[in-house]
């Protein structure tokens, strides 16, 4: 299992007229949870791009515990539980600056191959980063 | 079951670098359907929540088989497929302009009561809406 | 002068905390007015694009009158004021329901063509279109 | 005057199809560097609407002169040029890492009172925090 904490505040513009975060924009804080974990493994979602690899999403769930609020230091907590294979799950919590859990969410991703256009296996990068941690 | 038809346009602001629409605007899709489904069923959430009913989101899950593109004439079909009870789940079907199946979602809502601050029962004007749906 | 007028309803995405549509939010009630101007010509932006020509923006202003709320359906007023040069300026006017002048707002655009990676003239097939307003 | 620099990433959902971020989505950055840039004085927006004082925006200016792309570390410059009055306008400044300037924004921003419904002076609070910049 590997996992990494990332934090963001809430803007204004997340908010909706309920007082509350507006529930889509949650897709936005699991990603921005995804791309500092792959960062923290001393890679980026950036670079997987310009080597010709796309991650387009295939299935997200989201389960709604409690409203996050207007300016709120959130803490989202990204986990991978399993090695990627032909997809890869990223498992988010984010958490309350009381830490207390707002929302899960869970997010599939394929790896898509530019060149073949044929979604693939994992790239090999991304692999060697990831190994030591599904020993 | 009861069911409804509803079309929208991707707009640019929709879609990513990935030249498809960004996976969390898909959301918004399912709300426009949602508020139409009621909308076609001579009630809005505007006047549910005018009335003091709020509902919030508890649970979305969403699979994603064919991107949408910008421009494209969607069509979200919105259904009931049971009658609420504590809780709603509308499942939501969106089409290209060629009818093939892009996304499919679930979004699941609980009914708040802002009087009393806690979640009830399905309004009874909703409830009237819907019964000859679900003899 | 050429005008088109095109509806669209608020999102409860688009309303924050306020109560009120977000006031970034009207920049994509602008974009949906410029698309369907240019569709009423009988072209679209996406052909535009497909022949290798962007409209990356310039400049925006918008002046906010009058909030626009949940549910409500607006009328934006898109016109072209001067035939397009280096620069195309779309004049936007929102109003609402009972036809009260929300925002209005301007929106220069270039005309950036892919082959050269430089900015250039209007395209010839939308001069055509645009012509006889222009007399 | 008064300046306060804040910085933030580029999301994957804040670009477009051109493959840079949206025009409407610096709205976003700029309301970020507000609410930053009044944090920095001690106070916060989230306080200010806490005791009854809404600030909606009455105009926006943006000019576009080079794109900010996905993944980027942006730093968001806000000065306040002048004492708020009647309105308040923060000037934005919007830098790449290589320390280009991409945007340049200007908000302005009126003081709502909610007990009264009305508009009015800023408040004492704010006024407070902000006389020793402006002597």
């Amino acid at each position: 299992m590997f996992c990494h904490d990332t934090q963001l505040r809430v803007r204004y513009a997340e908010t909706d007229q309920m007082g509350v975060v507006y529930y889509g924009h949650y897709a936005q804080y699991l990603e921005v949870g995804r791309a500092e974990t792959i960062r923290s493994l001393g890679y980026t979602y950036r670079e997987l791009e310009s080597s010709g690899i796309l991650m387009p999403v295939t299935r997200l769930e989201i389960r709604y515990h409690r409203p996050a609020r207007y300016d709120e230091l959130l803490t989202i907590r990204t986990c991978l539980r399993e090695p990627p294979g032909k997809h890869i799950t990223f498992h988010g919590e984010i958490f309350n600056e009381e830490d207390r859990l707002l929302t899960t969410g869970q997010v599939t991703l394929a790896f898509y191959y530019r060149d073949t256009g044929r979604t693939g296996p994992p790239p090999a990068l991304l692999m060697e980063k990831l190994n030591p941690f599904f020993p």
